[in-house]
């Protein structure tokens, strides 16, 4: 049975959504150590939270569209030969449309603190790389970092998908892997691997956050497809035997 | 094989129970950090222990009762057309029996502290909001944050429980939900998405825990209404197919 | 096919042996914050640490002697009417023989700290209550406490295997469960529920750790009993159904 | 259908890399407290990180290679006799090769810190023992650490992937026995069991890394011969029932 592009176009909406909304939220409203006698979530907490809304939606949307929730993703599943042209198209609008809206509900939230809203603590849900940015690395660091992470991340995806790979665990994998590249990168971009995750935050954060988007959009779509080339690889060996 | 009323009663109850039990009890005894060299559960902690004790009961209770432990699950399911009304009652009304054992044990373990008994912020894990209250948002804040998250909740259950889900993980990705939805709202509202929840501790805390009910009625029902029909709009154009 | 009770020896004593291995080891060795820059595992480590080492060997020997590395759990299976009596003894000696190992195990790697064996940091490993443990709560809470948390435990274990359950997830979900008792109880009692992985430290920890000890054979003894109770009268009437 | 063994060299060599890059690589980037409100990882997060990789790597590549990614691994289901001799030496071969790429990876990444390259303690995540490592623990403790760990290690491997084990949980409790060996042993040698792992790091920190390499290697190694044969005793029990 072949589903609705319509319905995917909504999975894929509502699954990046919840991305943004977990991940992104979980750095601006919790990650720091605010509360007096209560710890803040952490760079764990953090990493956690996007890898956790990776395995939420993979269970619960992957029966509709796959759960990519991530334009590299769907980049690399079309290298792979697994979707066509036009619905990756669709697929990418999608995802760029829930990650804005994501980060319109979590400015609205952030904004009804009482002491008033500190564009510095939202901030933190943006990526980027440089002076004043986390641990401070340069731009080659962070192109190199993004760009390793997401290989890595599509060779698993499409390892755990395919018929070498096991369909019930699938997702669970695929989430701890954006769990294990957020417990390296934060100090160095915030990790993104999704150019949709860096897209919305920034649309509200402007300055920096904006001008340095072009790096979230270019090396995790290189990452991507060199991903999607390793595991053509490593598989036709494999099915070749 | 249908499993009789009273079985499912006693499901629920105990199910809640162990939520609140667990959940409210890790933020209230360990949550904060009292001890001299150990650092408490912190917000991570106490997030793992609401989400986890959900994976826990959907595996031992989920075949008996469904384990809704919550009267805003149990409404979305209701509309979603899953459950007779009859059934929901009883449902809720098992729920807040728990609810409110669990908080009665929580507060007698927390009587018998040495140095006396600490009514403090986090009495038995309180929900609320405002001034005084964790990070301080208002109460637009905290309304929009309980409502859209139980409406991603009851998205993720109706999902991964439909035809389109996986069987044995469906319980996992529903526990994690819970889990994302601790690590972005605690500091906002402490986090119900669940009336039973708040309103156990809230009977033993008394006070602002108990004026402030209504909004942990309300939006978590509101909230639990849209994801019902947010699932129905992408399921049905899913199936139409 | 049957298998040799010889077998199932081995399996209970590594099994358990690895609990305290690892759930003590880790409270031992790595609880606190000792090292300099980088956060000791806390409470919420601490708790993975128990938590996960039934998990695994929940998965590791599960279809040998179905894991039970607690002689409460042994004595709520029996009651459950799952295991035989003379089953039941080998197994408990077996649980009582592993935690002693793990223990001396334990003892030996730290006394080759080159600062020298500090006795306080090792009898964090042991249970206890009152002036001096961990928050300091009296007896009363503590009884409670074991009492209830096993009785929880019980039921999860009975549930989650049971012909309602889930056989691939039940090991997770009860390895989950002793997480979430953790997450909760070390404040107050260090927590137990295993008689066995409270006798192994106390036995060279000695003092305090010794005198205690009644405790966690009584409560998790009688939670036991009344999780077994609990989960008959819940399945009785589903299966009466 | 029998893989070929060029495609099992490239899979062990990627899934090592990547135990590396992400392991070594939260140690090194992200462990420590240093960015000024938000906690590090911690030792539980660098333990997640280890453990998760081999969660992650074994859906993705075990229906390739098995995923040892870990001489020691691959020594010990030799003596299971699951592998010939000649693929051992492949799989060893590509381990040590992807450990050495992602330590110069992380060491490339590291360099571009603005603030310069701080060549520490946990440069690159090197092992290590004695006098100015960690917790300060000797030659002794370290030894049976690394011995006891990866016996228990191969134990759980061995029993998870036998005929009484669950084939689709084994990838799951693997890793989380890496995760609890983790948990317990980091402030004694940093953890090892892999002398891959400890391999690539020690070849660019060089020093002290260097020069303790040995038992990096020993101690797994005789580990791994341990945990086979106790497995084989429990297992041969059991079948032979």
């Amino acid at each position: 049975m072949e589903t609705k592009i319509s319905s995917k176009f909504i999975a894929e909406l509502i699954g990046t959504f919840g991305l943004v909304l977990f991940g992104c939220g979980a750095a601006a409203v919790a990650g720091g150590d605010t509360l007096a006698q209560t710890s803040g979530l952490g760079l764990l907490g953090i990493s956690l939270a996007f890898g956790f809304s990776v395995v939420v939606f993979a269970y619960a949307i992957g029966g509709i569209s796959g759960c990519h929730i991530n334009p590299a993703v769907t980049i690399g599943v079309l290298i792979a030969g697994r979707i066509s042209v036009k619905d990756a198209v669709v697929y990418i609008v999608a995802q760029l449309i829930g990650a804005v809206i994501a980060a319109f509900v979590l400015k609205t939230i952030l904004s009804g603190q009482l002491a008033g809203f500190t564009s510095g603590e939202w901030a933190f849900g943006s990526n980027g790389w440089g002076k004043g940015y986390q641990n401070e690395y340069n731009v080659t660091s962070a192109f190199i970092t993004e760009t390793v992470m997401t290989a890595v991340f599509l060779f698993v995806i499409l390892a755990t998908t395919s018929k070498v790979g096991n369909g019930t665990m699938a997702g669970l994998a695929i989430g701890f892997t954006l769990v294990l590249i957020h417990l390296v990168a934060i100090p160095i971009t915030g990790t993104s691997v999704n150019p949709a995750r860096s897209f919305g935050p920034a649309l509200f954060a402007g300055g920096q956050a904006l001008s340095q988007l072009w790096l979230f959009f270019a090396a995790p779509i290189l990452g991507a497809i060199i991903g999607a080339i390793l595991w053509k690889v490593t598989y036709s060996e494999s099915s070749a035997a």
